[in-house]
This record gives C-alpha cells, structure tokens and sequence, in this order.
C-alpha cells in the first residue's frame, strides 16, 4: 500500500460541501466515486478540512491509500479527465505513510472576497459577497489586528458543531482592496465551523462605521 | 410611448443563447420576463445580436417600448433586483424613438478567451476554451491581419442559417498574451453565425502550427 497526496482546486457552488453526505453532490463524494473507478478498488478520501456549501478550493490537499501501481503523473491526468469540470487535481504525489492532510498541515489559508458596490455582476456572484455601502479598509484592517494570535474563538463560531476546543491560533489577517474588490486572507493552525465567514462579517460591519473595533 | 435601452451584462452558460425559444430558458426569455413583470404590460425586447448558447455578455445593448412612467434609474434598480443572479443591467436610458440596437451599432467587439496550459481549472472553463498545445502567439496574430477588411465570410459561417448577405467588415482582429491566458478581441460591422469562435479556432490551427496562415 502506497499513500497519495493529491492538490484539489474546485468551485463550490454547486456542490452540498466537502464532506461525503447521502444524496447530495459534495466534493469527497466526487472525488471517491472518480477515484475508485481508476484505481479499482474503494477510496476512502481524507480531506485538510470539511469547507462547507459554497466554498470552493484554489489548493486543498487530500490523501489515500491504495496498491495500484498506476504512476503519479498518470493518475493525475486520468483524475483530471473522470473528474466533472468544477473539480481538478493540480498535484499528485507520493508521501510518507503516516501522512495525514489535517495534521501534517502547517497552517490553513482562507481568501474572502468582497465586490464593493451598488451594481453586482453575474461574473463575480459565484465568487464574491455583494457589499453595496463604502467600505472603511483601514478601520476594517485595524479591528481585524485584535483577532491575531490564539484565543478562544467561540464567540466566532456558529452553534451546532462540537470541537475538542474552540481555542484556534490565528496567525494573521490580511485585507486589501483593488478597485471595487476586497479580499480577505485569514491564515491559522485551523478555523471553526463557519468561523471565516463571522469574522469578515464582523469586519464589513467595522468598515461599514456600524460597529466599533474590538477592544 | 418611449424606447428604454438597457446595456446589459450575463453569464450565458446555463442559457440556450439570447433568443427566445419555446421551452428553453433564454436571455431574450428572462428579460421579457422580468421587465414585463415591473413595467405591467408585455415588453418585447429587441437586442443587439443573439448571441449563442454559452456565450457570455460584457456589455449588450437592447431596447424596448413602454409607456410606463417609472423613472430609469428606477428601473435599473428594480431590474436589478428581480433578474437571475447570471444577468445583470449596467445601464438604463430613455433614447431616441427610432433607436435599434442593431442598425445603431456602430461595432461589435468579441472576446475569446483561451487558457493555454495542460491543466485545466475548475474557475475558467466557464468563460475560456482550454487548449494544452504550445501555441505560436504572433502567427497567430499575423494570420488574423489576413481576415481584416471587407470580405464575403461564407466559409467562416456555420451552415443552417440564412442571412441576405455573407459579406462583412472586421475592423480589427487582436491577440494578446497574459501568462497562459490568451484573449482573441474581434472588431466587426457584424459577425455570422458561429464566424467568431470558427475564426478563433483557425487562429489556434495557426497557432499550433497545423495550419499555414492564409495568403
């Protein structure tokens, strides 16, 4: 048995989440039905996390086990041609047995973005969140400072999911502005269920004057 | 009665084209739709062309006649507000009442767009055709010169649709590179059905270095 590390990118839209769920479309559930058929035998994928409804992956890592012989390269191109097109592997490779996406993973990296104005677009809509009212970056920026570090982040975290422990390392946020586009980096040892999203909500709330910094 | 023109932008992957079609959902369908909707009595929406299924729009023009008093911006919003997510209206104005969109123009510009790399990206193969081969940039753009000018376009036309005339001006044919992204803009009186994406993909022979530039 060999393990394989494989970089997944896929657009989110369309898809119930990451994690392999009944009757619904999700990315797991794609890439071991794609898998198992090259490979001939079951996948079982492990995943660096569960994104949720929506999200999509500009570079995600996934591992499994299997004894095919099939070179990297070939599997590589062979997923790419099996896989729907919201899906693509960019890398395949290789790795130590005892690796594992989740906890070998040195840090998580999120992107948030943001198309400040009055007018959506039908090109962005799959990929940005609609904020029509002026934006104060700076402030947004500031209060997004008092986050950096390790805390416990239940206050940002939305309620119906247990952890071992809500404390999480956040290693920095980033927020910047190009034209009408905002993006947010938030990169940390790992996020809570929806807890991305609650702090750049919080954020636009700062930068829209309707809330004060986080002391 | 006055002519409203609306500039209007979509994302035409899940359309059957613009034109209205019994059972289909198209661009021409959901724009009478929702502005028959808010201007309260049956619009017809004459466009600027029909575009094809899967084609997008960055900036169409089309008109209708209403007796509604609402004023643009008005509309604008409002149009905004009740259209799919993969159409939007940029612009609304009261213009002349012997304006066309069509006969008005002045030009129509076309962009295709290529990624030329092996990999393919789940958040490109909606608005670019892949192309893994090493393509030949200027030959490219040197065997498009030769398309430049008023021309009889018969073999660059689909078959399966008639038009009183085959002949029509390209204005200019550009090609640029932005690391693996190439875009193909094509400036027109008009264009035939499919004469666009049968043009570009002449070029991508060219390119290939499949195909000698025509003399």
């Amino acid at each position: 048995m060999r393990r394989i590390a494989l970089t997944v990118q896929y657009d989110g839209t369309d898809y119930a989440g990451f994690q392999l769920q009944p009757y619904q479309r999700t990315i797991q559930g794609e890439l071991q039905t794609a898998l198992s058929g090259l490979l001939q035998h079951q996948v079982r994928i492990i995943g660096a996390g569960r994104t949720d409804a929506g999200v999509h992956a500009l570079g995600q890592v996934v591992s499994l086990l299997t004894d095919n012989p099939i070179p990297d390269e070939n599997l590589l191109r062979a997923a790419n041609n099996v896989l729907p097109e919201s899906i693509s592997v960019t890398r395949c490779a290789t790795v130590a047995d005892g690796f594992h996406p989740c906890y070998d993973a040195v840090a998580k990296l999120y992107s948030y973005k943001i198309v400040n104005r009055g007018l959506r677009s039908p090109f962005l809509n799959r990929y940005a969140w609609l904020v029509p009212d002026p934006l104060d970056v700076d402030a947004m920026a500031q209060a997004a400072q008092a986050l950096v570090g390790e805390h416990d982040f239940t206050a940002f975290a939305a309620a119906g999911r247990t952890t071992r422990t809500t404390v999480r390392e956040v290693y920095g946020i980033r927020i910047e502005r190009d034209g009408d586009l905002l993006e947010a980096w938030a990169a940390g040892s790992g996020f809570l269920y929806m807890m991305v999203r609650i702090i750049v909500g919080t954020l636009v709330e700062v930068g829209r004057g309707a809330l004060d910094a986080p002391d």
